[in-house]
């Protein structure tokens, strides 16, 4: 039985950050959530997905909301707790686990308190692999399941169920109450049973950022080279070394929209780069050419330690190394990419699939 | 038994408007979803409130939104019951009447389709015998009746289920809902039993509704002076008689706020007076001063038939007659002020209480 215990989630919480490509939210206060709550109630156990029983229901939870007042605005712990509460009274059913819709970022690490609080297990896969801004944004939505009944909580005593006609709707509304509820709120939503799970998520994920958050850390230890082992383990490839020389951002609709200039160095010297982000890294530009777009994952690392650089901390000078990696399979379908490709949002430009040999 | 058919949906829409103080939305299009419910159903049975058996659930049901857009948005029939049904499940319980939130304007139509559609009784009474801007301002609200559960739907199919710590929250939350959805709503919420709404209802306002209505036809087919009518039958006054020389207007936070002149003429010859509002008329000014103010009733007249005018139809050159009305005595206390009083608007004034025998 695979056991998360508080070591498990600091790599766990690397990884996320890695697979967040710049958003997701910052994983350290969900990590220290996580954290206390295994060491009141013990390791959470993973569930392999194909695991799940066929009839047992399976109850995603997250939070939802603007990373830059995820990190200020601090959860009581409980609120999510209330909205997985509230949905399997709404479903009438006791879920037999719960699971991360979103494994890059904050959301690696909310299902864990869930799990660890209630005693229940984590399922290994999530609804993405990688970050996203919206709450359609989801493999299930790819099979049709549908995000509602879907229940928001805060940490004020509001309480929100949601049942909508189309997962667009849900974000419209739910977007609207996180706002009110101050920009950040704890979902319970895309219930599915695990006949459903198996085909609608993205398995091993979680194994996958613990996997990519202990080989960042053998390797500062080792002092090997974190680039090599992190586009081995990830099939991709870097895309460029450089120096940031500017960052522009602007709020929008409750997003962090902007744009970052990289000067290359090295064997990349003078050449110019650009990457265009929505909480996220969207596009990469090389001397003002996409190569690189989303949903492929776009990943801003420390030059030197590999450590991932999150959306809010990026800034002038900063030496840095950008990473390719290939999205999932079902987000390079043409419902992947009408959901999350390019022209979602917002760039009159075609998905170019990463190639994962180069 | 008192049976509410096509007629008298058209006198109590008709009072509604009166007692609507310019706002609570233009009731033509509720009057008409409600004649045609009762063309199909037949007429709805009208309880009286002491009637209520004290155990029984009653669940009012109501519009919300932007007045502007009611009278363009056209509901489908249909998001009202689903509202109205959302709740029962949450209560489990099957409701025995249900009832009008606010008297004035087009809440007093909407409840009708309810209880017309689904054979219940209406219950004679609402939550203030008025109308306001706002979910929280009702007398329930003084009796410590919670608004949620409360259920929002709309004729896309969306349906929102709220539970909120306080009734100032509900309208926070309802209100980005109903924002999101279009401007406009339906909802059910202040589910109460039998006992709580004798205490926390305003009994009889659809009777008075009919009576205003009532009064003011029969005034016009016989030729009588509809203001003398008017004043008797709700105990209050003439304020000014005069000509409108302004309007300001502006859109605020989803509200129609603004103020309107008026020139004095016949026995005010010449004197300036002023009303501000916030969809519902808010303070009446007599050369710069105020004189009558929220909570109680100011209600804009034509000259000539005693018609009333809402707060959309107000326009330079109408010759009109404004009335002082007292407001029901709960909103006298100082729970009520604090609750609807003119401070509660923004207005640095005291409530000078309209005296009803000047």
């Amino acid at each position: 039985m695979n056991l998360l215990d508080h070591d498990a989630l600091e790599e766990i919480a690397l990884g996320a950050t890695v697979l967040g490509t710049g958003g997701g939210g910052d994983p350290t206060l969900g990590k220290l959530m996580a954290q206390q709550a295994v060491a009141r109630h013990g390791p959470v156990q993973l569930l392999p997905l194909d695991q799940v029983p066929d009839d047992g229901w399976i109850i995603p939870t997250a939070m939802m909301g603007a990373p830059t007042v995820l990190v200020e605005k601090i959860p009581s712990g409980t609120e999510v707790l209330d909205a997985f509460k509230m949905l399997e009274r709404r479903l009438q059913c006791r879920a037999v686990a719960t699971v991360s819709a979103e494994a890059g970022g904050v959301n690696s690490m909310i299902p864990m308190v869930v799990a660890a609080t209630l005693g229940l297990p984590l399922v290994d896969a999530d609804g993405m692999g990688r970050a996203f801004p919206e709450i359609q944004m989801v493999t299930p939505t790819l099979h049709g399941v549908s995000a509602t009944p879907m229940a928001i909580a805060d940490e004020k005593g509001n309480q929100v169920l949601l049942e909508t006609p189309d997962n667009f709707w849900t974000e419209r509304l739910a977007r609207a109450v996180t706002i009110q509820m101050g920009c950040s709120a704890c979902i319970a939503l895309y219930a599915m049973q695990g006949a459903t799970a198996k085909k609608a998520l993205v398995p091993s994920t979680i194994s996958l950022a613990r996997e990519i958050g202990h080989t960042l850390l053998t390797c500062r230890e080792q002092k090997r080279d974190p680039i090599a082992a992190l586009t081995a383990l990830l099939h991709g490839r870097q895309l460029c070394e450089g120096k940031i020389t500017d960052v522009r951002r602007r709020t929008e609709r409750g997003f962090a929209r902007g744009e970052l200039d990289i000067i290359g160095t090295g064997q990349d010297a003078g050449t110019p780069y650009k990457i265009s982000f929505q909480n996220e890294n969207l596009v990469f530009w090389r001397d003002g050419q996409p190569e690189v777009t989303v949903p492929d994952l776009i990943t801003i690392v420390d030059e030197q330690t590999g450590l991932p650089i999150t959306t809010e901390a990026l800034k002038y000078g900063l030496r840095v190394i950008v990473l390719g990696i290939p999205c999932h399979p079902q987000w390079r379908t043409p419902g992947g990419l009408a959901l999350a490709g390019p022209r979602y949002f917002g760039y009159e430009i075609e998905y170019i699939p990463l190639g994962n040999d180069e």
